[in-house]
């Protein structure tokens, strides 16, 4: 697992995004994970899920290919339990965000954008600093953090 | 664990609403499963983790009270797993569906409801049938499950 950090603006997706291609391209099998300290609602009123959720129950919904887990009071599980299930069979985990996982992380920067509300993160979590145009650069960076 | 299983246009929704509303009225922690086979889509074109899957990465969405997991490729984990990560605090789980878990089975009907096509779950697996007004009766039977 691997972190990328940004303040907002920088072009942290567009590089996650190209990072994730060359590596698939590299015939990896890549996991991403987009945390968001917000609420976010992935429910739609009156559908099956939503009922039972307002009937009081912390709510699964599993389909196919996605999954939702929906709860207005619980808390969702720790990162390493996530990826675990989730990811056993990745040769990699990108993730955005997360600080409170305390992973190494990948500082995405570019000289334009500041602000002076965004705190950095623990510095020695920090692997490297690289601008959101470095594609190849942040690339090897993951390829070298994997095979440490 | 236990599963509510019916023909679509039965009432089950309604049934396992006023079930889950009743047991949390006892007090019980309930968490609820919905089980769809088709292919669901929680993902907004554009979003992050959109653009994270696209690029060919497994992606996990993570909020404070909701997450997603979303794959092209993937298939969920078994519901065992899920439910011994997301509900370990549950007292009961109610499911929707999921034929495949085996789990202990109510079965909802209602006479006027038939559909040629429907096709019963395993006799063995049948604790009961109710009809879907029977919130009291449906609701006893899981709170006896539960003492068993």
């Amino acid at each position: 697992m691997i972190s990328f950090v940004a303040p907002s603006g920088t072009g942290k997706t567009s590089l996650v995004e190209a990072v994730i291609k060359n590596l698939c391209g590299r015939g990896l099998r890549v996991a991403g994970v987009k945390h968001d300290a917000h609420r976010i609602e992935l429910d739609t009123k009156g559908k099956d899920s939503w009922r039972m959720r307002k009937a009081g129950a912390e709510t699964l919904l599993v389909g196919k290919n996605q999954l939702a887990w929906m709860s207005d009071n619980g808390s969702a599980p720790p990162l390493e339990d996530l990826v675990r299930l989730f990811f056993s069979e990745a040769d990699v985990v990108i993730v955005e965000g997360y600080r409170s996982a305390g992973l190494p992380t990948i500082l995405v920067a570019r000289p334009e954008v500041s602000d002076p509300t965004w705190r950095r993160p623990d510095e020695d979590r920090i692997i490297a600093t690289v601008h959101p145009d470095e594609v190849e650069t942040a690339t090897e960076l993951v390829l070298k953090h994997l095979a440490d």
